[in-house]
Parts: structure tokens; C-alpha cells; sequence
């Protein structure tokens, strides 16, 4: 069983059964020497893929605050290569932005061949926020899942590799993680009114969560939810199903390196041999 | 003595006195350990910065192929939070890109105020691989220096933080990563006959950095040549440079903070008894 709930296209998702303090039976030692064992291979696999050039990565992030989304970011960073991968983060949109369709300013940041994107929430704040505020209909938000499916398509169709993770923890660990940050008198520039009434819509939230999860998991674009109260586990969860993600393409860059490399090797010794250069 | 030659402005650089293999008579392992406990203050500094959001941070590296510019921000980003720093590398121009001034691509990368940036190869290389190379004359390069000049003050007059590092390795250093890459069966697509035809225009390359550097050279953005035979004293320098450039901001920037901090602390509670929540 993988450790990240993995979302069957089509199937319901009960946000209630699926335990945020889930830890795969593992205690934190054994989670970090996991994960750092599948972080090499990950790391080894994403070199190869900004290599070959032939796919590219786009990993999506969501959840509500608190949950762990920069936390994950930072796990994930220290083990990839940060030259071919960056970070988008999505806030409130800008006026232009906010003058464009919602997934403008998302397409703007997909990756290209090779490269890896972050997305540190995404183009599904339009489905969640807005919604819960009820700052658009029902039936706008119905229409937008769809163009979501679309747009997420059209990369795939082009060679974008797309995992999305809904890092999902109880609401008694978010009153914990909100309170410890008003203990640290170095931290309080960072409390915000804000976090606490958003609270107040938490079954709102999960509600929209849900229906995101249910609606734009595809076969192309599958959303898995991470049992994220442990740290620890959100980042071993993580890891295992990046490596489940990247694996089936691993072969194909690999062999189409090798092409490469013989080639490469040719033209060198070829020009060595014309201007005479020994090392 | 800072590990890095610091280019003072208006001085004349030698970079045949510069010692490539320099160390300060550390070895590895002292220098790891004090870069490690330099990139904790780094990282304390930057998150200061990100939060007090008066300053913004730009590095910019430049050096040959193989100086160690990938495993320098490998190093620097294993210290900074990711979330608030971004990498933008420069390769030959887009056809967009090379229908506008040379400065535009740069200008457009810069980081907003609270932010950091690291540029791998700069607005630089339009006074260094194309002056090696005859694509513009001495005197459109010499004016380059100053609209450089001119671009950075603009920068550091709204807040920009400047610093820039020149990964200075020996040619034969060079030579001997050059080798070690084709003895790795698994990266030999990444031979490239333009690595070894470079290498034939050392003399020009070294003459081109110097020039960029003594006229660069600025109060508000200076340049630091980085010995860099040594990989770990390579990081190390650099750390040590960037704690030096931060430190004299730390204080405004805590300050700022705390009455900040002091200020959502109010709200935060006025919001509480409000609506009468208790934590």
C-alpha cells in the first residue's frame, strides 16, 4: 500500500476516513532513512529527465494553512537538482492577472522540456478560496474543474509529466501549529487575523477540497492526499509517490542518453584528432 | 583577510596573483564546519529579509565552464529558504530576447523586495563571451560597463542588495573536470565540443573578466573573485561574503519586525475577544 492516498479517477473521496495522523506504521527514524533512500533515486531520475529533454515535471501543491506546504517544498528541494527545477507561488492575484482568465497565470508557469515546477498552491485556489467565499457560482466552479481537466490535458499532451498533493491535517493540528507560532515573540510578524477566521470555514474547505479531488483526478493529472500530521511521514508520502510517478519514464531517458553520449563522444574525438589536442 | 578577494572599487585586478588553489590554510573539513555555521546566520538573515520586505538580495556568479557555479548555488540554496529565492540562468538570448537592449532579459529577473535572486551567468556575459568572440566592438563593450553600471545603482537605489562572484579556477583545474566528465560513461551526453574549443580562447576569457571587473566594481554592487580550485573553500568564501553583505541590515530589519510583530499581536487578540474565542 503506497503511504499517499492515491485518488482513482472517478472514484469518491471521504476526506473523514483517510487519517491525517496516518504513519504507514513506521516510526520517524525508519520514515527518514526511507525517503532519503528514494530521495537518491528521485534526484537521479529528475537529472536524467532534465537530460534527455524529451518530458517535464509539474508537481502541485495545496492544502489549507499550516499544513505544510513549505515544509514539503524544502524536503523535496534537497533532492533535486534546483538548477532545472523553481517554485511558483500563487497568492492573491495581481490586477493583471486577476484581468485574465484564472488559468493564465498558471500556464505562464508550467515548466518547460526538462524542467521541474513547483506549484506552492495553483490554478485550484480558483476552485477553493473563491468558493468558500462564494465569490463564484456553483456552476462557474462545475464549468472551471472541467477547463482545469482541459488545460491539464493539453500539458500532458506535450510531454508534462503531472502529480498533485492535497497535504491533508486535522484541524486540532492546525489550532497546534497556529499557537505555537504566537510562542515564538521572533515570529509574531507572521500572525494574521486572517488564519484564525479562515478556521471558521474549515468543513467549507474540506467540502471544496473534496470535490476538487473527485472532480480533477485523471489518469493524466492524479491527485494523491498525504497524510500530513507528521511531518516526517508527509515527506516520506511525498517522495514514494514522486518516485512512483518518474519510474515508468526512466528507461526511455536513459537509453535515449546513451544515444546521445555515443554521438557526443564521436564528435569530440573527431575534433580532437582534426586540431590535434591530446590530453 | 575575507576569503574572497574583495575587488575594491577603482583598484586594478591581478588575476594571475590571485591564487586559484587558495585556501586559507584551512582543510575541508574546519572550512565546512565554519561555512555551516556562517549559512545558519545566512539563513537566519534572509528570512529577516523576506519578512521585513525593505531589501531585496541579488547574486550574481559568473565564471568559466566547469568553475563551479551549479555546485555554489547548490551550496547557497541549501542555506536560504527556497520559497523566497529563485535562480535564473542566462543562456544564448531568445530571438525576443535579442531584440532588445542587453539589459531587458536581466532587468526582468531582478528580485521584488522581500526577495532573492541568484543569477548562474548575467547580464555579463554581454561583455564577456561576446567580446571574446568579436561580437561587439571594444567600444560598445566599454559603454556596456557603464549602462551595467548605471543598471545595478538603479537596482541598489530601490533597495537591491548586490553582490557578484567570479569563480576563479586554474586552466588546468579545468581541464582535469573537463577529463572526469568523459570518464563517466552515464554523462557523456553531456561532452560538448564548445567546452574544449573555449578553452583555446583562456588568455581572452581572463583579459574579458578582468576588464568587467575593474570597471564594475561599485560601492553598491562589488565584486568578489572567489579562489575555486577547492570546492569547499569555493562555498566557504562565498558564504563568508554573503554574511558580510546581509549583517549590516540585520538590525533595521529585527527592529521592523518587532514592532510589527507587536502591532498583529493587538489584532490577533482584539479579534479574539471579539468573538470570543479561547484558545
Amino acid at each position: 500500500m503506497p503511504y499517499a492516498h492515491y485518488v482513482k479517477p472517478g472514484s469518491t473521496v471521504k476526506l473523514k476516513d483517510l487519517d491525517p495522523s496516518g504513519h504507514g506504521g513506521l516510526e520517524k527514524e525508519e520514515a527518514d532513512f526511507r525517503r532519503h533512500e528514494m530521495g537518491q533515486r528521485v534526484e537521479e531520475m529528475q537529472e536524467l529527465m532534465y537530460a534527455a529533454n524529451m518530458n517535464s515535471l509539474l508537481l502541485v501543491l495545496q492544502g489549507c494553512d499550516t499544513s505544510g506546504k513549505d515544509g514539503s517544498i524544502k524536503s523535496i528541494l534537497s533532492y533535486v537538482n534546483v538548477q532545472s527545477c523553481r517554485v511558483a507561488s500563487f497568492k492573491q492575484p495581481t490586477h493583471l492577472e486577476a484581468s485574465h482568465d484564472f488559468l493564465w497565470r498558471a500556464h505562464e508557469q508550467v515548466p518547460a522540456l526538462g524542467g521541474m515546477t513547483i506549484f506552492n498552491r495553483s490554478h485550484y485556489e480558483d476552485v477553493l478560496v473563491v468558493r468558500v467565499h462564494d465569490l463564484v457560482s456553483k456552476q462557474v466552479c462545475k464549468k472551471r474543474y472541467e477547463q482545469i481537466n482541459h488545460f491539464e490535458e493539453l500539458l500532458a499532451d506535450s510531454g508534462t509529466i503531472i502529480v498533485k498533493f492535497f497535504l491533508h491535517i486535522s484541524k486540532d493540528e492546525q489550532e497546534k501549529r497556529l499557537l505555537a507560532r504566537e510562542e515564538d515573540a521572533d515570529k509574531s510578524w507572521k500572525l494574521s487575523v486572517g488564519d484564525w477566521s479562515e478556521r471558521e470555514l474549515w468543513k467549507d474547505y474540506q467540502k471544496a477540497f473534496t470535490d476538487a479531488l473527485e472532480a480533477c483526478s485523471t489518469d493524466c493529472a492524479p491527485w494523491y492526499v498525504v497524510p500530513a500530521n507528521h511531518k516526517w511521514f508527509r515527506d516520506l508520502a511525498i517522495m514514494e509517490a514522486l518516485e512512483t510517478t518518474l519510474k515508468p519514464y526512466r528507461q526511455t531517458w536513459h537509453e535515449h542518453l546513451k544515444e546521445v553520449g555515443v554521438e557526443r563522444k564521436k564528435e569530440l574525438e573527431a575534433y580532437r584528432q582534426k586540431n590535434n589536442i591530446k590530453t
